[in-house]
């Protein structure tokens, strides 16, 4: 079977999944879910005229000749109506976010006036009609849409959801997603110490990638190689909506995970990708029955949805060693999972920066090099190697800010380049506030 | 009182918070968190010299004219030891992962080799001693510290803790923080439908931003613009690590929440910030007995930690305008909060980018301008405004990427100069994969 480039690899796997079933969330648990509907304003907001700032309301044909002296005739907060309209000479006091009353056209701030009695206030400066006026419909406009489907629910968007009131949305679900490790040689977190055994990292790596995107992962433990044990722990695996399946997928006599998988009837779309690390990631397709995951959300009886009672399967076969797998889920699970929940970012975010060192390569393959970012005197980004790159050192992956991406063709990179970084989790936040002020 | 600058004003709340105490958690539920303590190595990694790859195990001196034949003496796989010694002339077959036999000091891949029959294999290529062995001890020795105190628990962090089998880990507690929105003018998310009534999205927003940092906050509702009911809700607020308060703060005759959180002793330690939007910020602390939240996590009769039986409240008030209480949240509570959590990165992730369009602006004090961001043909940023930057205008808060940092003493921005943009929720992915493969 030949290598697929990366780009290839990841076009074939987005051919192959697409979003999942909608269902309903009240807005408090939705953070991070993709609204699976179109959200309209249910009244104008601000409802009415309101004052942008805490002052007075006046007309602002009184204020030709300034100093004035106007008469109070109200006070107005927030949540007020007025009662009264503003005549000539006059004013209303009033607070940020209350109406504006009848007569009034504009609004002086309180810092420039100056208090004459309880009754009269004396205005310093002349305005534009509409001055610190917010205008009724500014924000929105009842009856528009204000959230298309395909929005990921940020707070900004949650504010916008508890604006037009929308305790209950529609959004797409979340994958179920099973995780299994392979191997003889693995020791399981809680089983007893032996010095001579691999520790099994990657199911609790790729678990918190997981946790990381929203999804809470089911671990179904460790097989053993034997084809038997590994047909349970596989049959096991595709009744989710995604089966992560990491080593004894190489081409070894003793590697029974690709032959075990395709016995269970998963098509294997492919099984190499030139990249390193990441040799050997494979990604398959299959269904399963649709009937006890039903079961466990609808009540009994309902009719199945669809014509056939099947879902799709997706079952990626990771590579064993433990910084390869985290990077193949990095260019390969994550914009499938993200597809299938409703994103229409599925990539992670890339930042360009210069490199602090030379670095040797050999052409023929995408290579992704773990490195810490720093910033330059100009605040753009450095990138520096975290050290040896053996896949073995995964205390490299504990340490990075981030993965260069060496292209297919490339000899070498030169001190100084610029090159495309892949930000990796834990940096979102950085050491200092990184503007001036 | 005078305007603080908006990092004079994030020094005052930095200087003020610090790290909360330290609790156990399952290394499943730790994701996010920062470890309170070190963590060393409780083996060697790899255990013994390992295969790299699928292939055989041979000495390399054997290998001075290629090609040679070697005679096959045993298959080892991950898991198993060898039982015996590789001699002049010999091979082992090897999977990656698996012990490297004595007598062998070089894996040969499969690739380089041609079966002649199952007892023996011709090697078609040298190698130097050493090849394709991972040596015992690489990623990590017995008793090396492989994460110090203080390290954000990412999915590589939590690869390393089940290496090293931590399943159980000292971590930094999280803050309990609750969210009081103040005004008549408001209206509650589950409350009857009132087209002149202001939705009460603060909260929600607030609550989201505090969700996206791993804090759980409890929401107390809506406080009327009375000083009795103010004052019952804001000492409900101080039984809690931090209270957020939304709205009220200004210097209207009816903002009560200053006087009535003066009155309940809380010392304010700046009401006023030179920002925009923002405008009014405080913060505040004060103590709290510390009996019932301990009573809920510990035994009872336990003696209390320390001399007295106190704990440190932060109030923020922040702005009752959505995009300003925004803001504020952005600059001033995400990095109280995470220092309390033990972190070391406390603010946003900041980028560079060409500005695509010029920017007036009055100089006097620091201005976040809501940006989308895209992307030049080098893949730099480009940074291009949401629109109108009324702080009315929460819809551009959901749309936003990013807030533009207007230094104070800028008189405007050119298009194209270079910007410092501060990134969002909602931006750790992209559209594209961003990088030539």
């Amino acid at each position: 079977m030949e290598y697929l480039s990366v780009m290839n690899a990841q076009k074939c796997i987005l051919e192959s999944v697409k979003k999942l079933d909608v269902e309903s969330v009240r807005l408090e648990r939705s953070l991070g879910r993709v609204l699976a509907e179109e959200v309209r304003a249910n009244r104008d907001q601000p409802p009415y005229d309101v004052s942008a700032m805490d002052g007075y309301a006046v007309r602002s044909a009184d204020l030709a000749n300034v100093s004035a002296t106007l008469a109070i005739i109200e006070d107005i907060k927030a949540g007020d109506m007025p009662r009264k309209t503003v005549q000539a000479g006059q004013c209303a006091r009033i607070m940020t976010g209350a109406p504006v009353p009848q007569g009034a056209d504009a609004v002086i701030r309180v810092e420039d006036t100056l208090a004459v009695s309880n009754n009269s206030v004396q205005i310093n400066r002349a305005v534009q009609p509409g001055n610190d006026i917010r205008r009724l419909g500014e924000n929105m406009c009842k009856g528009e849409v204000v959230l298309v489907a395909g929005t990921e629910i940020t707070p900004g968007v949650i504010g916008i959801l508890a604006t037009v009131k929308r305790a209950q949305l529609q959004v797409y679900r979340r994958p179920r997603v099973a995780i299994l490790s392979t191997g003889n040689e693995l020791e399981g977190l809680d089983e007893i110490f032996d010095p001579y055994k691999i520790p099994n990292s990657n199911s609790y790596a790729l678990m918190a990638q997981l946790q990381a995107l929203g999804i809470e992962p089911l671990l179904l433990g460790i097989a053993r190689d034997d084809p038997d044990e590994l047909a349970e722990y596989l049959q096991q695996g595709l009744e989710f909506d995604v089966l992560l399946a990491s080593g004894g997928s190489s081409v070894g006599v003793h590697d029974y995970v690709r032959p075990t998988i395709e016995a269970l009837g998963v098509q294997m779309k492919f099984w190499r990708v030139a990249m390193k690390p990441g040799h050997p990631v494979a990604f398959g397709t299959t269904q399963r029955a649709e009937g006890w995951l039903r079961s466990s959300r609808e009540p009994p009886g309902l009719p199945l949805a669809g014509e056939n009672a099947t879902a799709d399967v997706f079952v990626f076969c990771l590579p064993g060693n433990p910084v390869s797998s985290m990077v193949c889920f990095e260019q390969f699970v994550i914009p499938a999972l993200r597809r299938m929940m409703g994103h229409v970012r599925l990539y992670r975010r890339t930042v360009q920066a210069r490199l602090a060192h030379a670095v040797n390569m050999r052409p023929g393959r995408t290579e992704f090099i773990r490195v810490v970012l720093s910033r330059d005197d100009d605040g753009s980004y450095v990138a520096t190697s975290t050290g040896t790159q053996s896949s073995g050192v995964s205390l490299s992956m504990a340490k990075a800010d981030g993965l260069l991406v060496v292209p297919a063709d490339s000899n070498g990179l030169a001190a100084g380049e610029q090159v495309t970084v892949q930000l990796l989790d834990g940096t979102v936040f950085q050491d200092v506030a990184g503007f001036r002020e």
